[in-house]
């Protein structure tokens, strides 16, 4: 990987693509390396996107989730943080290409850029049904939830106020259910009491979900106490059927028709275009098929990591699209820079660890399952807390987060009920 | 007031149209009357807006200094909430007439609708020299603001690099007094070190006012002072040449021009449409000019209040625009309803009471006058700082609040640095 025109005394230049938690956590472990790191983002922020379902349902703040990247990478002065929209990779010239034009040169590239959500070739949807992916789509999400109540509020027609008062969540991996159960929470307690004409315990939350149960990657034990779980919250769960189309009225699932104003898309995900950058075999979510080592088929100098990429994960099928995995893929190509760099260039296959896998279903119950051990209700409910606290960044957000949270439970007051940035789309669609 | 065509037993229709400091106070202080209230605003939220130049600036998350109006009066029964942009009034039927095509009808109309930033004829320089009254403004402002030392990091043009890292603020109010201390904080203090071209340090804050000083409603020593600290961190204060012109590339003032990527405007506002919808006299800056009992001329069952109006003060001139004199006045309305109703038909003139001027100049130092004493420098700041914390609403806010700002000034971290919602304009304006 050094046959590259590098002059000499000049360091290693990695670029890293995506501030995400894989490429944060690969600027992070090359902190101090005899390397010069330049990591592009299109945003100017991380996201702790495990908690973004609760800005979109009013209880956190923006800023309680976000961090600013240049701020977490501040003190590493071998690492430059730059806001830009990657469009290219030359890699014979082994440079990247920005929306502004700039070309940027790296003698290692690491792509962590993420995905987006996907319709399954239903983009015609995305307006009615809106993915959670940034902290845009979270504002979208929460101005649709709560514009909805308000106009229920004043719509004298029974039906249309009835679909106004019906929200469906397509999709019940842990994004799904936990959007599900804290709209269930919002609409029978936050929100108690503070209309005149609606009630808005009776609003409808719909999950649905085209596989045989909730939480599909769990143990199926810990599906069904999560089903029972929203259905004491009074979500209806339907399993089973996919649903067929979303229009601006409603969904169409198992032969029939739902009228529902709010729609939130929670199904699958699209990578970003990496592979077409780089012109290599992609699985059917978009994703780069990786080699075990991480590193992209014919490019020995560039990795792809998280949500970009997908890998075996020994004979246990591929790596989750998860947190923890893109992480541990960030510490992995980082080492492999470094071993590399010092003289050691022989392939290091990349091995996951499944620490487990978390969700919560309300304010109240959850579900954790380490292997090992699993754990349901509130027992789980303080597990998933604790750990997504302690994963948060900064002692600042973490208390922040906690007080959030104390509040809730205490007051059920939710702080962040927000209706902002209103566009011409929304109005559009729910008028 | 009584000649409508109210049945009997239904209680006396009270509408109030916006929930800002005015309409909320007044609602607030009828609760539980014999009246039936309706609250109409265009936001689902109330906005404290004295900190919304910290939002504008990156301290403060936008839930910190926002609640939903339904929230704050969901415990009065007497009191209900609704979301809708008022477009007119019919005073002969006593109804307004919501952008949803609502009708609602009252016996007593509270006009308390508020004023957006004026341009003094200058409409066309909006989209370069934002204001600041809405969560909407202070999200572009920040995002401009953050986007521009973001561009400068990769612009390779000196004078262009210049432009991004200069920072003009037109006006000399609190808030543009406020608004130019911090962003002079944020450039020296808070992205200290991050950056790897740029040193944020450079940027230059300039602030300029048509006036003789700073914080011209303020005592001659104060603004004196205010100049100084803002000069002490480094803000180059203009003062006695009103601007010329505001274009993408900067601002022509006292024959001049300066290059500058952002643009803030402080310098003026504007009274909602509500004269035009009564068809009574106006001020130049919209404002009904209201008899002595804030109703409106020729209508004795409508009252108006706070920004929407102008009222005379005694012989001192008008009541000031501020905050604490919208609430005396909404507090002062509700009075005038219940001795209506109570059978006391005399009109009850307003009274105002100057409780004194806050001003804060960056982290460390504020001028406070209250007439009979005044401050400045630390101990100002900490009276600012009591001050608004005790006027926050909501146990939790001001938690939130507080140790946001006691993080800023151990820490110098700003938690809310986030570029979000970017649109087409920014993008055009600062590409």
């Amino acid at each position: 990987m050094t046959d590259t025109a590098t002059p000499p005394n000049t360091p290693h230049r990695v670029v890293i693509v995506g501030a995400g938690f894989g490429g944060l956590e690969a600027a992070n472990s090359l902190r101090n390396a005899d390397v010069a790191v330049t990591v592009v983002d299109q945003r100017n922020h991380h996201l702790f996107q495990p908690l973004l379902y609760q800005v979109a349902t009013s209880t956190l703040a923006t800023s309680e989730i976000a961090w600013p990247i240049r701020h977490l990478l501040r003190k590493y002065k071998n690492i430059k943080t730059l806001l830009g929209t990657v469009e290219s990779v030359d890699t014979a010239a082994r440079t990247i290409s920005t929306a502004d034009g700039e070309v940027i040169a790296y003698d290692t590239l690491v792509l962590a850029t993420g995905a987006r959500h996907a319709y399954f070739g239903h983009d015609d949807w995305e307006p009615f049904a809106p993915g959670l992916k940034t902290l845009e789509d979270a504002t979208t999400i929460r101005r649709r939830i709560l514009t909805a109540f308000e106009k229920a509020e004043r719509e004298p027609d029974p039906a249309r106020r009835a679909a106004l008062l019906t929200f469906v969540i397509i999709g019940a991996g842990p994004t799904g259910v936990e959007i599900a159960g804290t709209i269930a929470d919002l609409a029978r307690d936050t929100l108690k009491g503070e209309f005149r004409v609606i009630d808005p315990a009776t609003a409808q939350v719909i999950l649905i979900e085209g596989g045989a149960r909730v939480l599909g990657a769990f143990a199926p034990d810990l599906s069904a106490y999560a089903q029972r779980a929203l259905e004491k919250l009074g979500v209806q769960v339907h399993l089973g059927n996919p649903v067929m189309k979303c229009t601006a009225d409603g969904v169409e699932y198992a032969g029939k028709f739902v009228g529902a104003a709010t729609i939130i898309w929670a199904a699958g995900v699209q990578a970003s275009p990496a592979a077409k950058w780089l012109d290599v075999p992609a699985d059917r979510a978009g994703r780069v098929v990786a080699n075990d080592d991480l590193t992209a088929p014919g490019h020995p100098d560039i990795f792809v990591i998280g949500d970009t990429a997908t890998v075996k994960n020994g004979d246990k099928g591929t790596v989750p699209g998860i947190a923890p995995a893109a992480k541990q893929q960030g510490i992995h190509v980082a080492k492999a820079i470094r071993a590399r760099l010092a003289g050691d260039i022989a392939p290091k296959p990349f091995r996951y660890r499944h620490a487990g896998d978390l969700a919560t279903i309300g304010k109240r119950a959850a579900v954790t399952d380490f292997g090992w051990i699993k754990f349901k209700g509130y027992v789980a409910w303080w597990l998933w807390g604790l750990a997504h606290i302690y994963f948060l960044i900064g002692v600042r957000n973490r208390l922040a987060v906690a007080m959030s949270w104390l509040w809730i439970s205490v007051s059920g007051t939710r702080s962040a009920r927000l209706i902002t940035q209103k566009d011409a789309a929304d109005e559009d669609h729910l008028k």
